[in-house]
């Protein structure tokens, strides 16, 4: 008998007629003799219905009331996923956020867990009863209704099976497991059975959008074995662990991530004096403006080319500031442009595997792609291409490294 | 400065616009100096669609879960509410029913309010803040969410007005008063300033849907000051005190109830032996059929007519059980009609006026209208009348006894 946390997201309750396929899935994990902890989300679409009620009254709602507000949605859900369940002679219990013991610190809309009181959760478990627990919620010391800020709901789960030291979370969704790229892109993209933490973390964070990437931070800091899989299909989905894949045949590479969202700013002919690079970008820091990738080349004339990467969102306001920071500091121009893309490879093999960059590099020139920044890490390699490259860039390396799922590396 | 609950029902808060008006007249209330304390519905049309949605999910919801579900719906209110107060400037706060300390019993669906536990909103009070707390809820003391009941709003109003003290417990609602009779039928009835807790008693649980019965019986016994007005228009509409009308001028009748949802069975023709009531009624109560008006004839041949009224829904249930009593009791028949409605007249007056009954009847004689059955209580006499007749006699009592609105005896 094993304890597993499972958290269904907004698409996997967002009708009556999946709540029902969610229940047959809870079930049959009750009937197998295991406890099961649920914790769900709003039916989708809900949240942001209520959050559109909030906008016709203020453009400004209170954090605080927004929570009061955005926290009915998923009691909803607990309430008619418990009467499903019920339904099919599955003793089942909702929990609101507080009820279900959920101390959070009071960042209303952002709040983060503190601690759970797992006594009520336990005495149903001890019952032989389900927990169906409303995600991205809690209560702070004085009482007061917070939430986790969207998405949170993951987190929720993986804080739950911490809490109650459960043998695994398993994190429903619209997708079967983690690839090792976008099989949109590489139609042999395979479905990985495991991957680490570390990978996870660098895959989503560079737009895997599966898990909300604080539930990874999350569970790997107190090691609950993270399950992504698919409410709507069968399978074994992908298992987020700690260990490192050891066996031989496993390749160096586990993934290639990627992201359209780019765009590059550079400073051409900066003095190149102490103090430079954060002249430039504090002013772009002021601007709330998030820099990602940061390349300088030193020339030979005493100026340097300062080059980095922003949301795309943000390409505009970024160009702004660099031409105001370029007229004080004399530089010669601010340019930029906004049809890049950035191509990571993602892999703890990459650790005692030498030559991966180079690899990486000459796959790219074979097929005339011009690298225009790269940035290294222990795991990661992620170079920037220009947009047009990307799918061409992704399924050569994906191929080149023996991701393809009729590859014989595999 | 005075401490004033206000209650605002599901019409009142229906739409984004309409809780913009709330705001604005609790915001008038606390510009004034005066405490407020809201508490509101869920928003029109909002219950209705949460009970749908379980009953998508099963006929037979758990009545704990249906609680967790539709509790929902005043939740929602409060935040945009307290959203909509903020905007204005007024230090506005939410409260769900258990962060109210709203303690009930443990009847889901139906709980009866035990204590609230008023600290936390006698903090808000005291910081200068108004209380916007979700009506029809609480929780029982395993701290789960509890209901009141549908309509139990109004229910949630008083008994903060009773815990609090409160000068008056003020229930908006989509009518400006309380009036004499139906408007609809007699066009000059008339609002009534001021009526006594036991004539709203009689007139409320006769037909006039204006509140719940159980929130002014509730108020009577706290003796807490009722107020019935309008959301949507000015005026002092109508308030219910403990006082009884004692001015010479004011008439002996306050108002003329009425309710058509009646039907009438009789079983004639039962030999007259003790304890045939019982025989004939325990069959009807053990259908979960409720009884109104009772009338028994003794005739001259040792056998009697038994006649008694129900709401019209139970009609056929009602009839099916009579005769099968019947034939058991060898009675002659047993016959029903379901076109019949039922006039009252209620007014503490009454007590100290002799001959309100006959100086009724003769009203109705001159009219032609064949009263089909009677009863009296210390401030209320009900007859019983062919359903074509209802607006000939409500007009007709209504003149006859001084109620319309040009009349001199006002």
């Amino acid at each position: 008998m094993a304890l597993y946390v499972q958290k269904y997201g907004g698409t996997s309750v967002g009708s009556v007629e999946r709540i029902e396929h969610v229940a047959d899935k809870v079930k049959s994990f009750h009937d197998a003799g295991h406890q099961v902890v649920v914790a769900v989300s709003a039916m989708s679409g809900e949240t942001n219905r209520l959050i559109s009620l909030a906008k016709d009254v203020t453009e400004t709602p209170d954090p605080r009331e927004m929570d009061v507000l955005v926290s009915t949605g998923e009691q909803v859900t607990i309430a008619l996923l418990s009467m499903a369940l019920q339904k099919r002679g599955v003793n089942a219990r909702s929990f609101t956020g507080w009820q279900a013991g959920m101390k959070t610190d009071n960042a209303y809309m952002k709040a983060r867990i503190e601690n759970i009181d797992t006594d009520a959760m336990r005495k149903q478990l001890n019952d032989g009863g389900v927990c169906v627990v409303a995600g991205f919620q809690g209560i702070d010391d004085d009482n007061n209704i917070t939430t986790l800020g969207r998405g949170g709901s993951d987190t929720t789960g993986v804080a739950l099976a911490a809490a109650l030291g459960a043998d695994e979370c398993q994190i429903y969704t619209d997708v079967d497991g983690v690839y090792t790229t976008d099989p949109r892109v590489v139609p042999n993209a395979k479905r990985m059975e495991k991957i680490t933490f570390e990978e996870m973390l660098e895959m989503a964070s560079l737009g895997s959008k599966i898990l909300q990437i604080r539930s990874v931070e999350f569970a790997g800091k107190y090691k609950v074995p993270l399950r992504v899989l698919s409410s709507f299909a069968e399978g074994n989905g992908t298992l987020i662990t700690m260990e490192e894949n050891s066996s031989v045949e496993n390749p160096v590479i586990s993934g290639i991530a990627f992201n359209r969202d780019e765009a590059k700013v550079t400073v051409k002919g900066v003095p190149d004096i102490p103090g430079v690079a954060s002249k430039i970008l504090v002013p772009v820091s002021d601007a709330n403006i998030e820099v990602d990738m940061i390349v300088q080349n030193v020339s030979e004339d005493g100026t340097t080319d300062f080059t980095f990467t922003v949301h795309r969102n943000d390409y505009h306001k970024a160009l702004d500031v660099l031409r105001n920071t370029a007229a004080e500091l004399n530089a010669r121009e601010a340019t930029g442009t906004d049809d890049i893309c950035k191509v990571s490879m993602v892999g703890v093999g990459m650790r005692s595997h030498a030559g991966v960059a180079s690899q990486m590099f000459k796959v790219l020139a074979d097929e005339n792609i011009n690298i225009l920044a790269i940035t290294t890490s222990e795991i990661k390699i992620s170079v920037v291409i220009e947009e047009k490259y990307l799918e061409l860039a992704v399924r050569a390396l994906h191929s080149a490294f023996g991701l393809d799922a009729d590859s014989d590396a595999n």
